[in-house]
């Protein structure tokens, strides 16, 4: 019962997600003027434009979509579909995105771009700007990673080298409005650091950018050094986004079902990220918590959490993640009833594995140990996908298309 | 100002569990009949048998107090103090536990025996049963550890060799009533494993402790597996208990002192286990979500938990659980204003220091910087106690008398 609740708010909360439900969901509250110009950026650019297409139809003259290599699922009609480079952007990420600026070059204020955003599409989305070449871009990039500079810190850098990311796109497409409807992988969900935010204020400065140059003793070429003294845009007026998938709205969805199942329900929060198995133990304490005092929840009671633990890796057997935090769960719960614990990653794929995340239970270590597996062993060992998944605790759905973190939850049954 | 309000919800919750503090208040509720013979086992067992006196003044006739060595604070009228050995029980513990039933055994159905139990009174409140000997009772123990048993099964055998534990003194002390007031240490609250539970009916089996020698191989005396064959009470119909000092009250204290000072209040678990810089960073990510999206309580809000959590030592340093819980906080609020993190151990010590534990918010890892400490390589060599120390981040209490677990909660501000 509580199993069965559980798969269902999964199936529910990953449907919801799918790059095409998204999208075509989204759609219908949006009223689009003129004839609309489709960009699709990043890992479901195909899906979420084809989605498009289907439901505006003839409103769409023409478009262009740049996924992954190999992530292209065929034509779309009037679009152009093209495939670059990730994570590194490449040649064919730079002529993709010249011709993206081609089309947009003749719109009129009657008109709009619907920019499709999704994972992946800050390398898939770009041309270095004025003089850079994409060769002092790469070469930048890896002198700061070298130097031990943070992913913000050079995004800073790169949105100011960049004719379309931190702003830059949507002022090329001014006087045509733009509508961004955003899969967001970002945990947080800071909208300029999407994608680079390529139509939205950038919130960081040319000052910000040279200082970090400086903090990590980076020498450029003056040229590169003048084209970031040219400050992002602050303000668009020809803007609107919309996430439209995301971390936090696949907690609320999750929360919406089990709410519909008559579970009392509660988002701990969206911004996960401590270690995988601790956060097991953690949860397992709050499901206890439920299961003695009715506190925080009454139950029957579900708790749900979105964002990305990571895994401490001392062994040397095979896993991901969530089936860790399910894993050390399990082993917590031996021998209660009427708990139920979660945890997967929206995309499907948990770690070098083809699970999606866990699925356990009190019990769940019984069933290892009655095959001869050691609980406490296999996860000391790091070997979660191993313990779980002769006993049918893996949670399996394939590659879904759509990555918005991770999603963890306990049910606690009356 | 959040620091002032979490000061105070130190402050309050701390004062109304002091044992002479949570005695006098609870026997406020208690309606003593005839006679009152006082016995006090434990660490507290002189604070909580002084503060009895005081306020049953002529009522007590007569008592013994057994505690640890040096922890007598010197006479109580009427009663007889005692200390003894402490974790292991020694004659000392036997002769007192002597008194104790010399002194219980002539009374009527009209007497009451004030039980007071605080932590360390399985050790302290000892007489091995029939014609076991105290030296054979520690050579038992001492096999079981030594083979892998568990405090579970260990105590399961104790109180099967025990004239006192596991139900037993209350069925020594009827026909007259014993009422326990329970200051405990025991996460959950399990009754009958508090001081091994002295007058609670015990809910361990003969069965199981042979069972438990049969596991791991150990042979006895044929004298111990007669005295092991011999029931503990599954019902005593002279006892009433109540808890009047324990995590889960300090939490339900804190809250009510928090939701007084216009916080929106939970209480996440009072079983906290995992470790203590995961423990911290899981809170943040639930203070954040707090702090932007007002759930899973509105602004301000205060998350209130319970527990115990544990340090893995990689390093050299100094510090204890709760502080290196409120560093690894630190850490993850650095520049978030309006959050404040606490953890302390309710004791007043923490690990080898002479702190409670601490408190942080956002400006700490700054304030620590300033002073050239570096956070992350403070938390690395477990040497949360040198970082907090300098900046005035640390709980220091001073040792309170009480041990109730470790209290961690935190704040945040609107």
């Amino acid at each position: 019962m509580l199993r069965e609740d559980a798969l269902r708010i999964i199936t529910e909360t990953v449907h919801h997600l799918l790059p095409e439900n998204a999208v075509t969901e989204s759609l219908k509250e949006i009223n689009l003027e003129g004839n609309v110009t489709v960009v699709a950026i990043g890992k479901a650019a195909w899906r979420m434009a084809k989605a498009a297409k289907e439901v505006l139809g003839n409103k769409v003259i023409k478009g262009v979509v740049i996924t992954k290599y190999g992530h292209s699922l065929g034509k779309i009609e009037t679009l152009e579909v093209c495939e670059a480079g990730h994570p590194v952007p490449d040649a064919n990420s730079v002529r993709a995105t010249e011709r993206v600026l081609e089309i947009v070059s003749d719109l009129n204020s009657g008109d709009t771009v619907l920019l499709l955003i999704s994972g992946g599409g800050s390398a898939l989305f770009e041309k270095p700007k004025g003089s850079v070449t994409l060769q002092q871009l790469q070469d930048l990039t890896e002198q700061l990673l070298r130097s031990g500079a943070d992913i913000v810190e050079i995004n800073t850098i790169r949105k100011h080298l960049s004719e379309v990311k931190g702003g830059r796109f949507a002022q090329k497409v001014f006087p045509a409005r733009v509508i961004s409807l955003i899969l967001s992988d970002v945990i947080g969900d800071r909208i300029d650091s999407i994608a680079s935010g390529p139509a939205y204020p950038d919130s960081t400065t040319s000052e910000e950018a040279l200082a970090i140059l400086d903090k990590y003793k980076i020498k450029v070429e003056d040229s590169i050094k003048k084209e970031l003294q040219e400050e992002t845009p602050k303000e668009l007026f020809n803007v609107e986004t919309k996430i439209i998938g995301s971390v936090k709205l696949a907690c609320e969805r999750a929360a919406e079902v089990a709410s519909k199942l008559g579970y009392s329900t509660m988002i701990l929060t969206t911004t996960l990220s401590c270690e995988a198995k601790e956060a097991g133990k953690f949860l397992v304490s709050v499901a206890k918590e439920i299961l003695r005092s009715d506190r925080p929840l009454s139950k029957p009671a579900a708790v749900i959490l979105g964002g990305e633990t990571v895994v401490r890796v001392t062994g040397t057997g095979k896993g991901g993640r969530n089936q860790e935090l399910a894993l050390s769960a399990a082993i917590e719960i031996d021998g209660f009833e009427k708990i139920v614990i979660c945890s997967l990653g929206t995309d499907g794929t948990d770690g070098p594995t083809d699970a999606a995340g866990g699925i356990v239970d009190g019990t769940t270590c019984k069933r290892m140990k009655a095959l001869g597996i050691e609980p406490v062993k296999m996860l000391l060992n790091n070997d979660s996908y191993n313990a779980l998944k002769p006993i049918g605790d893996l949670l399996i759905t394939g590659p879904t298309g759509t990555n918005v973190n991770d999603l963890v939850f306990l049910l606690v049954g009356r």
